[in-house]
């Protein structure tokens, strides 16, 4: 079944923009006008808490539940029947099944990945596992882990988690640092870090900790992040980019430097939720500083730079999803790579937005957070 | 078995006095030379994490192990077997069995009193029970839960918890925030509250928050504490004492009123674990300050005001034990209360100290924390 509602110009859009200055200025963003018309469509309805989504060549969709489904949408309806044979999830707090992604390869070898928490309440943490997809028998063959968190924590907080393959094949694994700020800046495990590694799981011998002598995790490719569930690759300079959950504002869009820190929690723009301040300093020597930042948080998740020709004006733009601000935000750059405008798309929807994608009929695809959860696409009017 | 050692006047100590000049100064008291000459009992060995200690007006002694037994020492010698018929405890993180005390009464009735951790991993809170020692068949009867925390939550940190009656035979539970901060200063929850209970469990009609419209906790006497692990009764003016862990530095000794805030985590002395600031603000309108307060940590559990004579010099002073810096501290006030100085003893022990109480025999009686626990005494030379 589907709806239709065109809300480009709607009132409450233009209320909404006016009342999101002050959000605006503090992502040191001018306002933007109304440029494209569009509709947004409702594809499929009555997802549990859908988190990731993907596009396979033949025209189908995956989708992750967060409660642990991998659903298959083909021919524009959604597949009653969960997909079989996926690892032991178990679904605990911000835990579940979470993102889902092909294998740049995976018209030859079918190969999906998908990242999940892990374990049991008393020790849990994220994984990612790949397996071949049997769409004939709708089921998930060889399943292998190629990366565990370590350590498992007592925590439901903070397991990231987005996954995503670079121009040389390198898998990248964003994860959070389980609310143990203190140990975002310790090497020796893996909170608050993205990962690189080979598509089988191997540890690629050019990370930058491979030959630390304290024990750094040699998956580690940069850390001090808090909790990261967006990231992108720029389509013109290939650079990886990623965004991250700040506490009570402090949200972050940062660029991925092999080994960088990212200061958290030493250096952030955020408060704790409770109004306590966590840190003075926004900036220090050796930590990395944010491409923009949001104050109060729009809670960041999924993140999709617009390259498709459905909509010319939004061509490079950056998308992402805001699960706390309930809307779609459209970050345009200059040619310098500053932010020249934000916008905020979707509000009327009034929806927790998980994740954003961009189809490959150039469309743009939108997750609604909620246990009836949408799998949307704007279309251009 | 016992081993004697006579640590009065030791160079360890004479040294430690020293190294610990910066600290005793942070507390804003002078140094303390040695006044009084003692040597250390061990009365009890192999004690599995004692937690808390009381002494039976017939002569023996009951000790809480924090993995969940209780146990009887009689005629000096601790019996082999825990007692039975205690209600569920839940061991996990800083949680186990902890508190014990008699009830005022418990000549004529026979009631105890011990605090301890119950639930499960997803749900854990504290909670006190009440029940009958029957010595004669080495068990609890009639166990009667008489407090429960709400809510329990899915967190391994801060439970509290020591047990006190007052004057008027009013029952004080002090409590933590379970590890989450934001709710020491919500009322409708009891996370980092000191408790106020009639001796069965019942609310007392003029407790502050009774009469509040805003699904206040009607058994809140106070708030805004972090983790209070010590309580004692002021021999002179009545007035309930109590200590609290800070974070990292912060921690405090407070003087209780009725339905004060203590403020946490909104003013603090202390820092994060990460290094990172919690609070710029050490005080505020509305807010109490603590009598006084240590940075670094000492993170100090037990407390007792000395009040016997066996150390005529010492009487009148407050005796803390501390965890992390491993040694037992007495704090002397001038007449004004005020901070006179503070001496550390048993450093060269290096144990953790859980528990301090003055016997009935006017000796200093002392629990290290470790899974080869230790009962000692301070005895005059």
């Amino acid at each position: 079944m589907r709806k239709k509602s065109t809300v480009s110009g709607s009132l409450g859009q233009l209320l909404s923009r006016f009342s999101l200055a002050f959000l605006l200025l503090t992502a040191h963003a001018s306002l933007a006008p109304a440029q494209v018309s569009f509709k947004v469509t409702t594809l499929v309805e009555d997802l549990d808490q859908p988190w990731g989504l993907a596009f396979l060549p033949t025209g189908e969709m995956l989708i992750t539940e967060k409660s642990g489904q991998l659903r298959l949408v083909k021919d524009g309806s959604l597949d009653p029947r969960p997909l079989q044979g996926l690892p032991d999830v178990y679904v605990l707090g911000q835990g579940g099944l979470l993102d889902i992604i092909l294998h740049p390869d995976y018209s030859e070898n079918n190969l999906i990945y998908i990242s999940y928490s892990a374990g049991n309440p008393m020790a849990i943490g994220t994984e990612v596992a790949r397996a071949r997809l049997n769409l004939k028998e709708h089921r998930l063959d060889d399943v292998q882990v190629v990366f565990t968190m370590q350590p498992k924590l007592y925590s439901p907080y903070h397991f990231g988690s987005r996954l995503l393959f670079d121009d040389a094949g390198y898998l990248y694994i964003t994860l959070g640092e389980r609310g143990r700020k203190e140990g975002s800046q310790d090497l020796t495990n893996h909170q608050g870090a993205v990962i690189r590694l080979h598509d089988d799981g191997a540890i690629p011998q050019d990370n930058p900790f491979v030959h630390g002598q304290k024990g750094e995790k040699p998956a580690i490719y940069s850390y001090g992040h808090r909790n990261v569930q967006g990231i992108a690759l720029h389509p013109k300079t290939r650079a990886i980019w990623t965004h991250e959950h700040g506490p009570r504002g402090g949200d972050e869009v940062n660029i991925l430097k092999r080994g960088a820190n990212y200061g958290w929690p030493i250096i952030t723009y955020g408060i704790d939720y409770d109004g306590s301040v966590i840190s003075n300093e926004t900036r220090k020597e050796g930590m990395e500083q944010p491409v923009l930042h949001w104050t109060p948080s729009i809670a960041p998740c999924g993140m999709m730079f617009y390259t498709g020709n459905q909509f010319p004006e939004w061509k490079g733009s950056l998308f992402v999803g805001a699960l706390a601000k309930r809307h779609l935000r459209r970050i345009e750059f200059d040619a310098d790579g500053q932010v020249l405008q934000q916008e905020l798309l979707l509000e009327e929807l009034r929806e927790r937005i998980r994740d954003v994608r961009q189809g490959p009929d150039g469309l743009i695809y939108i997750l609604t957070d909620s246990r009836n959860g949408q799998l949307l696409r704007l279309e251009n009017n």
